[in-house]
């Protein structure tokens, strides 16, 4: 074990280079190496290294969970459930958030370089899969010294590499929180997506690829995904509520400027994206959503991915307005539980917020993952 | 009045030429002059003119709504609706479809030749609205000697016509068949509509509109464009039953091919789709629809737009899975119309086809026109 040197003060962090001899090995057959994994904690380990909670994030987040962007330089996606006297808070959990494999703010992506060319690996970086985004997380973890995690816990893409966790390593776990996910992506999910990729493939400075090389950006074709997808993530109630028709001045324009707030809205999530994501990264994490399917790679059968997991304490919250991850798919997931003879708690937070609620103001959401911890942490016996 | 020969055999129509003394006069304050509208009819229309029946079409539609498209050799959009035995029966009924103002088939739209400049207009095109096309549709029903409508009948905005039609020129109607649609645009499908605009507009072969003039065609953006739409145009559920996770070949490929049918069936959607519409027409007419607002128009009061229309016999269809016009707006409708004194009947069809149900196979939909239509047919007097 590489152990590395865990932070005492109230974040840590930076990038976690394995050694050569430590490849991640893909689902696709691949090994990729050398890996880097770019991490941030806060918080910190205790004596008996029993307090560590995993975050994982979302597609387009990263893991400045709690910590500013340094591109943005906005709050911490989860800065409302990490903190001081928050549900996840750090002086009592020793809190880890990975940068996925595949991703752009410091894990090796297919924007690193690639050490057979010195050249970025664009499309030559091999396809990657939620589970490979976790196995890179629990090499880490072990780099780290931590031999199980109290919790893992994230939503939607985060929600899915929870319900891996699960399946690959149900003795590394204790407990576990999965939000607003699904086991499987739909044909529905899968058609957004595409929609996305083909809009960044169309734009003339993707350069098959590589664009990084040749110093340009497919930043109009990244932001037209952005907005395709954001729609999405919001209900069709909170968006009528935000803006329904109103309007960006007095009047109509009769013309193709942003009439309506929300088109000027949907502008706005486009173009502050692109200066913050790279493009053939979201390419390859919603192929990896995409291809997300735990009963397909279990026989068919969902219960059997957590046919070892019997001794985790699951809990699985979904949003009553959330289309993209729906209740239905997170009482299949609740069903297979049950099924592989699983703890599972189960709560739809009713909102009209969408799917985007994870990290939105929901205090029914920060009530039941206080509950789910703080019962827990008792358990585990954690002060 | 400028009265055409009116056709006897079964299928008639072409071009209409308007007058240079006859401009569309145009909700912004413009005028559009030649205005020239294509259109088809089927069947002929009775002595006393009492059988025409006007079929409007939806976004992406034309006036081939029972001839073969002269593009893509495809039998007409409304085929299973419109024909011997079926229920708008050119033996009974004198049926009118025109391709709207705006659009590519024939009428004049922003590909058509401005003569103030022997160019296409291009984004020089006036904006339309919803009034406007039925507008240009009141002027040709005139000018094809029809007083009076028997019915004015149309799915998604075709149903958003009928309505206007109701609010316009009530007294030229005998009753309306409005079929998924809404009274005005949510925010949800504003949002949608930006997306698709923005999608042709960052093909840097949109070159600001002027494409047609400088020998290209924004293909790949108006490709995206259509299918961001058409993902709207289906229910989760017959995305789900159509395609599921279902692959394309044995396997996965491990990377960006199109891996799952869904994918594939897009693709093709978009592919297809720029074979036969024009990227400029898609930018006028979702901003017509983006500006509708039938309330809005009308003191904000829906009912206020069918104040007049009390002897219009109304006929309002929603579908139960359709997420782009859901039955609570058509609920909105039948409201207004019960507020303002009119008759209208309703239907919420049980179907998991989602908004495209309205021309697909649907039997519950053929027999409520059927049903409504012939019962109003006899008490027209037709035989």
């Amino acid at each position: 074990m590489n152990a590395v040197a865990i932070p005492t003060g109230e974040t840590g962090g930076g990038t976690h280079r394995f050694p050569a001899d430590k490849p991640l090995r893909l689902d696709s057959g691949a090994l990729l190496s050398p890996l880097e994994i770019g991490y941030k904690t806060y918080g910190a380990l205790n004596a008996d290294k029993s307090n560590a909670v995993l975050v994982c994030h979302a597609l387009t987040g990263d893991q400045h969970a709690a910590s500013v962007h340094p591109i943005t330089g906005k709050p911490g996606w989860w800065d409302r459930v990490i903190g001081p006297g928050l549900p996840l808070d750090p002086g009592r959990y020793f809190i880890i958030s990975t940068n996925v494999v595949g991703g752009c703010m410091g894990s090796t992506g297919p924007g690193s370089i690639d050490p057979a060319t010195g050249k970025p690996y664009a499309l030559s970086f091999p396809m990657i899969t939620i589970a490979d985004m976790v196995r890179a997380q629990a090499m880490l973890v072990e780099a780290l010294g931590i031999e199980a995690l109290f919790a893992v816990v994230g939503g939607s893409m985060g929600g899915m590499q929870v319900l891996q966790w699960a399946a690959d390593y149900p003795d590394r776990l204790y407990s576990a929180i999965c939000i607003a996910a699904a086991a499987r992506h739909s044909a529905q999910n899968i058609a957004f997506h595409e929609v996305g990729r083909q809009a960044i493939m169309a734009d003339p400075d993707w350069r098959g690829g590589a664009y990084e090389e040749q110093g340009v950006r497919p930043e109009k074709g990244l932001a037209v995904a952005r907005m395709a997808a954001h729609i999405t993530y919001l209900s069709e109630t909170a968006l009528q509520r935000k803006f329904g028709r109103e309007l960006q001045r007095d009047g109509l324009s009769w013309g193709f400027d942003a009439d309506f707030q929300v088109e000027s809205y949907l502008r706005h999530q486009g173009a502050s994206f692109v200066d913050r994501f790279d493009a053939n990264s979201y390419l390859y994490i919603t192929r990896a959503l995409d291809y997300f399917d735990l009963a397909g790679s279990h026989g068919g059968v969902l219960a059997q991915a957590f046919r070892r997991a019997r001794a985790v304490r699951f809990c699985v919250l979904s949003f009553s307005s959330d289309w993209l991850y729906s209740t239905a798919e997170s009482r299949d997931i609740v069903r297979a539980l049950n099924a592989a003879g699983c703890r599972a708690s189960f709560a739809e937070i009713e909102t009209d917020k969408g799917h985007d609620a994870f990290f939105l103001d929901e205090p029914a959401l920060d009530s039941a993952l206080r509950g789910f911890l703080e019962s827990n942490a008792e358990k585990r016996g954690l002060a």
